[in-house]
């Protein structure tokens, strides 16, 4: 009955799905043999490799041992918990969060993102996305019945600038667009919005009466030298933005499900009514996780970031070294590498990866019109990591055009 | 932008969200002092009372130790536990489930039921669903866009069969149903549909080509003498029936936040399309969870049965001999007492009962047009149940009109 809805919801080649592929006929297309190696997961990152914060399953034993009282919390999640969290986004973000109107805890980034969306879009609303950018935030537009506007982002042309193009991002909002989502360190190229693009964006919304959903999952692993400015901060009214983060990639927590959106009072009282159909609530004994949660030991996160920076500079020279164009992430562990020109089509090329090279990609068509890009999550062990990357640009030279 | 659509969303008389009503000007209204006692939440289950599945916290223990493996499953839930799930469930339902394509796990029963509605319903169907059922059936078929169509149920008119109105259901299919939504037992009455109710549902459904879902998380929770009969194992064809369980109120996991829904395979490969951008997964670790059901140490279940059934004849003795029309549930832990006619209001009174009595209840205008009754979820300590039904019979004395 709502076949269309769902053929544009294809999870065939998202991250994470790659276990229900079948190899298709990719052997036909394979230049050489096995290159051997062991089998890296780039679709995302490895728990493993960077473990859960410290306290993690202590504060999670702890709830179990509280029983009732944190199994069913309020749908917007503890009370507690939120007070907590609206003192620490608050420093971390520069501006006032309220705990108690302006908070609420959701199974995850996703489950935030999705109830922002469709609390703010309705069928026919056009909403402008960033390209590429996560790809879900297309998808959750379209499910909803919004209509995508895409405003391109050249993130290869600067290191100064994200490099989104702010005249079509005008151009979205006087085309009527009323909602503006995006991911702040960019996923997947890790661009960081720049304060003058920020303070753009914050003055085109307030000129268009623009709603703004920022997705800041990533922006707590900044990398060394590098600025962030939260748009929250940077001068719309309170009721005008929703900002999304949550303890996952950074922290080690993904297994946990946990995010937070917080902001506009109307819209998280309609994401708390949506919740209450969807899901009910975050797991009530997982939400005493984030008791953890801008509360590691000192030097804890300073240590995890220069870890995934070492990573990412490995990974960079790789790649570089290779002729592939890939920016230098300013934070989060992705990289999004530009691959040669070749004689395979890149699904193809992302399949032979797996079957020939043992290595998990995720295709740059998922994040938008980028046919010749590669998407890894660089948190993994290292060695993993750099042994993986060398299979890469073997497997680019392979299969050349 | 959607205010419409979540206006008919309201949560403020919904079970948990108590802790957000103010006490209003029930003051008032307030006939006699206090009723002294000790708070009691009959809005959910009391996972104090009733402790979680023995052996629960130690999976999820071994769900960390695995780490990524149990943290990135498939969207639609770890392949193993799926097919571990698969063969308990076919033994109880008494059909087939195919593990790799005919079962999700989410994020509790809600996310399965949201996924199911979204999945199934579009924009202008017609949608079959039980007066009274759970309030969220209503919620999700016009979140949706659906168009609900009634279908009464004389819960007290019969102790034999369920109640309900067949006529008024062929009716409903005849005006152009495509899904009939219910849940079994039904909740909030406790009643279980007969054999031949489900069977005349299965040939109602079959002929009409209606989709079926079928929520049937409290269906293990079955009283002594009584009988259940599983509708996908009653002759619709399996891409036919989508049916919903889950380890909640039974087993005291609710605060784990898991649910299974399974069945009709091109119906769950939407719904994890679906959940692939509403939640992505039910939490990883927690997964691990449901290892323990159906696989409780012998007697467990038996045992938690006949507590539950003793406080259950207590509160119907209570009810009944108060002359409040109140059905024997067969199954579950919901009763749904009929009130004598009142000098005020129902909400009025569940606000009296709260700040008077200390008791919560939900009210019965929550599942369909019985502004008369309550709902209270026994699933509590024995004793405290008992004060609590005690001080409910005072109150509905006091307020008589």
């Amino acid at each position: 009955m709502t076949v269309d809805k769902f053929a544009a919801l294809g999870t065939a080649n998202a991250p994470g799905q790659e276990v229900r592929q079948s190899a298709g006929n990719v052997g036909n297309l394979m230049r050489g043999g096995r290159i051997a190696g062991h089998l890296i997961d780039f679709s995302h990152g490895d728990v493993d490799a960077f473990a859960p914060t410290p306290g993690a399953s202590e504060r999670f034993s702890e709830a179990l041992v509280a029983g009732g009282r944190q199994a069913y919390t309020e749908y917007r999640g503890s009370a507690d918990i939120r007070s907590e969290l609206s003192e620490v986004l608050a420093a971390f973000t520069g501006a006032p969060v309220s705990p108690d109107n302006g908070t609420i805890i959701t199974p995850g980034t996703q489950g935030a993102l999705f109830l922002a969306v469709a609390s703010l879009v309705n069928a026919g609303d056009k909403v402008a996305i960033v390209q590429p950018d996560y790809f879900a935030n297309r998808k959750l537009v379209e499910f909803v019945g919004g209509h995508p506007i895409p405003v391109t982002m050249d993130y290869l042309g600067s290191s100064q600038d994200s490099g989104l193009d702010l005249a079509q991002l005008e151009d979205a909002f006087k085309a009527g667009a009323r909602v503006f989502l995006f991911s702040n360190p960019n996923n997947p190229t890790g661009a960081v919005y720049s304060r003058r693009e920020i303070a753009e964006i914050a003055r085109l919304a307030a000129a268009f009466d623009v709603m703004i959903i920022a997705d800041q999952l990533y922006s707590r692993l900044l990398y060394a030298h590098q600025n962030y400015a939260h748009i929250r901060a940077a001068g719309p009214r309170e009721d005008r933005v929703i900002t999304i983060m949550g303890p996952s990639k950074t922290e080690s927590l993904s297994g946990y499900r946990l995010g937070i959106a917080f902001g506009a009072p109307a819209v998280i009282e309609r994401m708390e009514k949506l919740q209450a159909i969807v899901s009910l609530r975050a797991a009530g004994y997982n939400q005493a996780v984030l008791r953890t949660w801008f509360r590691e030991p000192k030097g804890w996160l300073e240590e995890r970031i220069a870890r995934h920076q070492a990573i990412r500079d490995d990974l960079l020279d790789l790649f570089r070294d290779a002729g592939m164009h890939t920016r230098e992430p300013q934070a989060g562990s992705y990289l999004f590498p530009m691959l040669p020109p070749l004689a395979v089509g890149l699904q193809d090329f992302v399949q032979l990866l797996r079957h020939q090279a043992d290595v998990i990609v995720t295709a740059g068509t998922e994040f938008g019109p980028c046919p010749n890009n590669i998407r890894l999550n660089f948190s993994q062990d290292h060695a993993a990591a750099v042994a993986g990357g060398r299979r890469i640009v073997e497997m680019a030279h392979r299969y050349r055009k």
